[in-house]
């Protein structure tokens, strides 16, 4: 186990040369977010990460959840970390400031939630879960609902849930199946909801439970389905705490990493109905969910590059540590010596920068399409954004899980040692492909909600920026970055192929794009990657000749980007032909043949 | 958690199609591998594996092993499992018949190891570990050791270790420091041995730990190891049983997986030094080990398709069961009609099928470079050996934990919940990429002593016949060989241009060629698994019209093969051009960059 040290210096990097964020500062409301101001939340929540988050990863994962007499407790140290956090005012960077929160640009949150998911990315799940719920209660909760819940998501006195899943209905929630009953001015909520996030635990002092269920007489299918809060203590008038809820964490899910986050089981209206109270209107829960899809999506993509980059931090300390094999003169070296070594090195560091341009750059959007000065800004960063948001989930949580693997093989045997914390990096991560949305899903929610169904302008756009930077760099007297701009011009064709594949296949039957949408999702996201990266190297080659200049942050800037084209725009091509000619080999594919 | 059904159908396929098995029968001495032997062969450690390993499978990993007053207890049932293995003389398929083997073709011991693996990895490394070390023994043992260890070996009244790593010595055996002082006719061993599977076990009666050590005026380095083999218990001269020998198991690794395996931290030589007898000659221990590296590596090889078809078969029940969304109808279907989980299922059987056709081959060239009638043949398939083992080695490890990866996706949530059991193939196979050499060692292996020293030679020869193969798919009637005979073609040309690429940047500076020695690894198991895949199909397409033919059992293989050319061949390309663009980036990435 080593330390972790905040990457403040590369964020700081990424804010200004992917996001931009001077340029975020200057849109009305983001007026705080002053060079001074991002300074100090990147560092005060580096530091955050660092001393107080960091050290409980290891301990969290091997002590765990335990359920006592209906009640879950979480590792040794966390209520007090929770605590820390709360106090701290981190639950409300981007949140309204009458509410209590700070107002600043999202991006400052990403950027602070993929240092702290660094740090203990079991940890982050619950923090995380009430910055989307406030996200959701700012657009669809009432005036009251507002007053009586936002105040306290943002102080940390109160947490929350969100229960979507049930036995029979996972990603399908046309067969949701929970029941909720009008009962004077609230429901009576009843059913059983599994893999909730944080059902039952001992962080803050009450828990909204965000429910979805079904009215008696609601349409059947997605049409039918509501949205309730539904506290664990009953909220007095006064806003006080009353008596407990009809509800329960009935287990713990048994899981193969993130032991420090409670997995429950959760049972509402055992006895006489859980009291719920509507959120928007009836029938329109999935709306009211949507609203928060793209940042909870966008807060499991930041798990790619927080795991990513501890992973990489062990491996790389070990790797100058570790004495083996001997150089030319027979002098036993360091193996971050050895070649395969420095690649599995410089492959773990360039997909974690890929990984972390990509979530910082649809962070970005989130604030662009809030507060962009005009409409037509904000309806493309909208774009951008729906656009980006697969990516960022889908591709990013693969790339981590990759990432977490290369980190156990640079520690040989010791890296299979759950002591050495390596393996748990890669157990911990493997989650992120499939919550919120399996990586299938993402890849359908791209090629059919994103490409076709605009018939491919937003990516028709994107595409045209990418080309501009591509043309720029080929054109440059930096060798490095003349090959990097010509394989992101040879990827962004194979690009431009496979989607007018996409639009040509995808009429009334759907099938061919949806057996290549997951191998599109990979060329888009491996272009997207490869993009920011040759942007980062052109911003760190322009920066080099500057006073004071770190000049060995800068060069290993460029070799990312270099490395990342050799490696993995390389990779367009045989995307573009498996896409091309895999469809109708998976569709034979027929289940007796399973 | 889902039964395992043993593939009989398919590696019996891949015995006679793959490994020609036909004709390893005609060789002198193999005479008794007759069709019937063969298929009982088979069957009954097929049905082994089904009944008697596969349902101790989680209740091992979930138990482990515990160390209790110097002795390791394995998980229950595991002792009397191995009992019934030992009864049902499962140890000695193929080992010499005067010391109670069956004298078999070694094919047949890896194709019941494989179904073995499947069944229980953890379980099968004690009983792999005897094969090997009977394999030694057989080369380098002398008389009286041959007598009084074999038999004990194959009929499983005693185990055996291997004792190489030490903690300053892993990869690098320069640096160890076990010491061996010769006293009478036997040495007395000190030191500390880390890694060591199975190092105590109660499975056995008696453990012959082989452990590698150096003698007072050894020379340094590699040159100066000995082996010795050093009884757990000391033997009398009648062969019974006596004291216990000067050694222990200080400690048990806490391991990400394999948990029904014990992973050993050993002390040698306490208190007066523990006895042990030279194997071979003194200063020659690791000519002795490297006797046995191909089958001690290929033994890890088959783990790839081992665990690969038991997350395949567990992924396709899963998908058959269980229900989420809809047709075109609105009929709720089981998720393996939706194309995304057809190609997450198509490619999981795919690779597995590769895996197996790799690591049955490169089987079929042991017996083949041992027992083929003619030096010639046994020459060329001695050179095969060598040069399909690190492939077999390492892409079937690393694939094998892509297949587990996607086993766990197919599951979705369900999946990352360790009751479910694909958790635990997933944690199961990584040691496989790390253990009997990590797979970066392997890819050294592969471009320094298999290709640049032969000048190419044995891939040359490989090569014609591959390219042999693809002609005559080309020219074929049937559309999907003819495609995967394109893309067979296709590759054999990246393979080639790589192999000139690896051959003329070998010289004094490896540098360049050890920084593209994974990626040439990749390229060419990639090729290899295509060739034989390919094989495959163009005999599945051969017996398509014979009387009584599986139809849909053909198609599928066929499928297997054509779905491989889409997905895996079309790699090749961008595999050859990483290798070309890559090596000078990742070699100007530097510490200082860390």
């Amino acid at each position: 186990m080593t330390d972790f040290q905040a990457p403040v210096q590369d964020l700081r990097f990424a804010l200004s040369h992917i996001a931009d964020i001077e340029n975020i500062a200057t849109f009305s409301g983001y007026e705080d977010a002053t060079p001074d101001i991002i300074d100090a939340i990147i560092e005060e929540s580096g530091k955050f990460a660092e001393q107080v988050l960091a050290p409980l990863n290891h301990s969290g994962d091997q002590q765990g959840c335990r359920l006592e007499n209906g009640i879950v407790h979480t590792p040794d140290g966390f209520k007090e970390a929770f605590q820390q956090m709360s106090e701290s005012g981190w639950h409300g960077i981007s949140l309204p400031q009458e509410f209590g929160g700070q107002g600043l640009p999202y991006v400052l949150t990403i950027a602070a939630t993929e240092m702290w998911s660094s740090a203990n990315m079991a940890f982050c799940l619950v923090p995380q879960l009430a910055q989307s719920a406030t996200e959701l209660l700012v657009e669809h909760g009432s005036e009251s609902q507002k007053a009586t819940y936002l105040p306290n998501f943002v102080s940390g006195k109160w947490v929350t849930t969100m229960n979507l899943t049930e036995p029979q209905a996972g990603t399908d929630l046309n067969l949701l199946r929970t029941k909720a009953v009008q009962d004077g001015d609230h429901y009576k909520i009843s059913g059983q909801k599994i893999f909730i996030t944080g059902g039952d635990n001992d962080l803050a002092e009450n828990i909204i439970h965000l429910v979805l269920a079904r009215t008696p007489d609601a349409p059947p299918g997605l049409k039918g389905i509501s949205l309730f809060a539904v506290p664990k203590f009953l909220i007095n008038d006064d806003g006080s705490l009353g008596q407990r809820n009809d509800l329960k964490c009935v287990s713990l899910e048994h899981k193969m990493g993130i032991h420090g986050s409670p997995t429950c089981v959760m049972s509402y209206g055992d006895n006489d109905g859980a009291v719920g109270h509507l959120i928007g209107e009836e029938n329109q829960g999935l709306i009211c969910m949507f609203t928060m899809m793209n940042l909870t999506r966008l807060l499991v993509g930041i798990q790619g590059p927080g795991i990513g980059e501890r992973a990489y931090q062990q491996a790389a300390n070990y790797a100058k540590e570790r004495l083996q094999g001997s150089d030319s003169s027979g002098e036993t070296v360091p193996i971050a010596e050895h070649p395969d070594v420095k690649r599995m090195l410089l492959d773990m560091k360039a997909k974690t920068e890929a990984c972390r341009a990509i979530t910082i750059y649809t962070a970005a959007c989130i604030d662009r399409s809030k507060r962009a000065p005009t409409d037509a800004e904000r309806a493309l960063f909208h774009s951008r954004l729906e656009l980006m948001t697969p990516i960022a989930k889908a591709w990013c949580s693969n790339i981590g899980i990759d990432i977490a693997s290369t980190g156990i093989q640079v520690h040989g045997g010791t890296g299979y040692i759950e002591e050495t914390g390596a393996a748990q990096h890669y157990r911990d991560i493997r989650i992120t492909a499939i919550y919120e949305g399996a990586n299938g899903i993402q890849a359908k929610d791209l090629v059919g909600r994103k490409v076709i169904r605009d018939k491919g302008e937003a990516l028709a756009i994107l595409t045209v920026e990418i080309r501009d930077l591509a043309n720029s760099l080929l054109s440059s007297d930096n060798e490095d970055l003349k090959i990097i701009g010509q394989r992101l011009s040879e990827s962004l064709d194979h690009l431009t192929a496979a989607t007018d594949w996409i639009l040509k296949n995808g009429g009334d039957d759907m099938a061919a794009v949806f057996a290549g949408a997951a191998t599109f999702l990979e060329l888009l996201g491996t272009v997207a990657g490869g993009w920011l990266l040759a942007k980062s190297a052109a911003s760190a080659a322009a920066l080099m000749d500057q006073d004071n200049a770190d000049k060995k942050f800068l060069q290993a800037k460029i070799l990312s980007g270099r490395y990342y084209a050799d490696y993995q725009l390389s990779r367009c091509s045989s995307l573009k032909s498996s896409l091309f000619d895999g469809a109708d080999t998976i569709l034979r594919f027929d289940a007796e043949m399973l």
